[in-house]
């Protein structure tokens, strides 16, 4: 029996202990966002340091502006050069409102067979990200019960405000960069692609995003005296606006598909198979028609090309009745997701070239930048994808499939641009985990399975 | 001399008693929108009753469910059937704040030399329309004095609630039909085309106002997760709005220009000896280049033109910073104007069938129709506009010049739909008055050229 095959062993004999030590993480009320669960989320951190320590990681609570950050590193090898990485989780957990809305109280995990033979964890944070982590945790205690230690150097970088924008994390990572610095990173937040089917996320698109205000007459005017000879600020927005994609879908800002790939046949290929159709993605929400490029598949819309959507407009009167008010100007926010190479900078630059060349000449346009980030990816070929893949594969029985995914994750950012680190994104949460939602769960197959599949990854990751 | 001369004679002789009986009327704290002023509203409605009736007319203050309506008839000629004219004015005022930005009291007024040779009389409705109105009443004044009775009927209606909307006098006048029918009416609250040049408004723009809300997915959405794929209703708002015009200026609804007519010769060739240039008209607002159709004189865009203005736009995020959100829904205001024998009903259908062509097939448009009355047109050839049309040329010894309000004047439409009476427009502001603003003022010499210019008409009306 391998060394791998007596640590899977050991999980599946000691399940029934790991969801209890995943119980006692859930109960504490770590919300990061509301200052009235402060004290919980420090106890939170001092629980965790205290659990990894019992794996030989040698832990600690480091204090930040906002909730502290956990870390841990388990080092072995007697001094050797092993692989090393570094896994990423989040301890902190979103607020529980409407309470009403709970079928049990949410710090009070329970675990409950939701249909015939499908058992879940309930809770707050069951899955995001209590749960996604202690797969990790418990896939690294497995190898240090069974063989005395881990196969690879593990550095564990937990925080506790992930929920509310992580904002203290970048200048805590820059102050530790040194001890985050590793082969690679490892993040467990991520979902399958549906309950049989494992996926790592490989790609996660940029974001630029832009305000602009259109100035126009230096009052509001009168649309009786002035309506026919001055120009409006809505008007020239909308018409602006209505021209930046054609009626192919295609965003026609100049060079803007400058560096968009398009996708390797074989994952090409791999997606088409995930038949993806319109009803099941659009239809949860009420819609029909994918709308983005012709010809492209709907999951490449949403993960493999670029994107531009206005996320806010506003101008002229917006209250009850009618005004016939010439507003003096009017404002939108229009942000766009990056793929590939797409350079931000490039992008916010022939936005803004957009508008001003189709300015009229007396109208005034004002830019606020508010982000702008690049794409990131783990090229399809890599080793570490390579690795993963095979191990999730003997796992699950059935290939992961790669994919992207749409938004940003900014630490995944931070790490490549602070530390010149890819990042392996693993996760087991389901469409129907009800995240950030009332009654949030984490199916018992999720959590089993995805300790399984992290101690397989960490023997591949060893060699 | 002429009767007509001695009236005028008379008019010039007593000047000065005018101006008095003005500033007392200026002294009353009319505002119609502050509930505070109620009682001055009564008092002012009181001291007209009383005015009038000094001058031979049977007077009466009216009751509304708002402020009342002072009315008045000056029936003469021994039974005889005479040429009958209703005058409509109003008595109400604009609120006067910010009150600091006043050289001198609102509501004390003085007779100031604004430039050399230049005076001009300064009070909160010196000229909107107490000073209009009055340029009337002293005219009925001088002809009762002289001649002992007036040459023609004439009913007064002066509101006291023009500056709030108007809102009770539709019901008002739908009341009392039988006293306010007369052959036409008259109404002195326009201006002139400048100091010198008289004007005659006869025609005046339509309005279809119309609000659309476009819906797409049945709740907000993360643009990273559905970006790319789920319809946007903000980007599908601006396409189709940003399509409405085309890029010659035209507005592309269907048949939206049936009923357009070219203007007459005559006055195509006296607006362009105006001469209206961007920079007189635009330059005011800080604006230079007209926006209307191509080939049109700016004169024509704002007066005899119809025209697309988007009034509001709201949806999303409007907030500060960003946020990646596609909203569920989007709205704007849209209102048209129209001129000629454009249908209002047609218009608005049109505006709908736009909307729903280019819609995608998962959106719906849900439309609320704000206001819906056609263009008013006093013939060019109407002999009331031939009439005025020398009184003026006499007075003024300049040719006044026909034109056009691009706005409409609720009551001149409620005077067609329910008396199916033209109605005259003739007033003497000048662009200067700052009417609505701080420091209005009115011209001493509209006020004594108003008066003379109203004698003239009444004595062209009378044959």
């Amino acid at each position: 029996m391998s060394k791998l095959d007596q640590v899977l062993a050991h999980l599946d004999k000691n399940l029934d202990k790991a969801v209890e030590r995943l119980f006692v993480l859930l109960r504490y009320q770590s919300i990061s966002t509301d200052p009235a669960y402060k004290a919980q989320c420090v106890k939170t951190a001092e629980h965790l340091k205290g659990d990894l320590g019992t794996i030989g990681f040698a832990a600690s609570v480091r204090p930040t502006k906002g909730h502290p950050v956990v870390m841990g590193q388990a080092k072995g090898g007697d001094g050797k050069k092993r692989p090393h990485f570094l896994f990423y989780g989040h301890y902190d957990v979103q607020p529980v409102d409407p309470l009403s809305l709970w079928h049990s109280p949410p710090f009070e995990p329970r675990l409950v067979e939701i249909e015939p033979g499908r058992k879940a964890i309930l809770a707050r944070g069951a899955c995001d990200d209590k749960g996604q982590t202690m797969t990790f945790v418990e896939a690294c205690r497995a190898w240090k019960e069974v063989t005395g230690s881990l196969p690879i150097d593990v550095t564990a970088l937990i925080e506790g405000e992930e929920e509310c924008g992580s904002v203290n994390l970048p200048a805590f990572v820059a102050a530790n960069k040194n001890e985050l610095k590793a082969d690679a990173a490892l993040v467990c937040d991520t979902g399958m692609w549906d309950r049989h089917t494992p996926a790592i996320t490989s790609t996660l698109r940029g974001l630029v995003y832009e305000q602009v205000t259109i100035k126009a007459a230096d009052r509001d005017l009168h649309s009786g005296v002035f309506g026919g000879g001055a120009a409006n600020p809505i008007n020239v927005l909308t018409k602006i606006l209505g021209g930046i994609k054609n009626d192919d879908g295609r965003i026609v800002l100049e060079n803007f598909y400058d560096g968009v790939h398009e996708l390797p046949t074989q994952v090409k290929n791999d997606w088409a198979a995930l038949n993806l159709t319109a009803e099941d993605f659009l239809g949860q929400v009420g819609l029909s028609v994918p709308v983005g490029e012709k010809g492209r598949m709907l999951i490449e819309m949403v993960q493999s090309r670029p994107t531009c959507d206005i996320n806010g407009i506003w101008g002229g009167y917006t209250g009850e009745g009618s005004k016939t008010v010439i507003p003096s100007e009017a404002s939108a926010k229009v942000s766009f997701r990056l793929v590939g190479d797409q350079d931000p900078g490039k992008i916010s630059a022939a936005f803004e070239k957009f508008i001003r060349d189709r300015l009229p000449k007396d109208c005034e346009a004002i830019f606020i930048h508010h982000a702008n980030s690049p794409a990131l990816a783990l090229p399809f070929d890599s080793p570490l994808l390579t690795k993963a893949r095979h191990a999730l594969l003997s796992e699950w029985g059935k290939a992961p499939v790669t994919i992207g995914t749409g938004g940003s994750v900014p630490i995944v950012g931070d790490f490549k641009r602070m530390l010149g680190m890819d990042t392996l994104l693993v996760g087991f949460g389901l469409d129907d985990d009800r995240v950030h939602s009332p009654n949030e769960k984490y199916d018992l197959s999720s959590f089993h399975h995805g300790m399984r599949s992290w101690a397989r990854i960490i023997d591949a990751l060893a060699s």
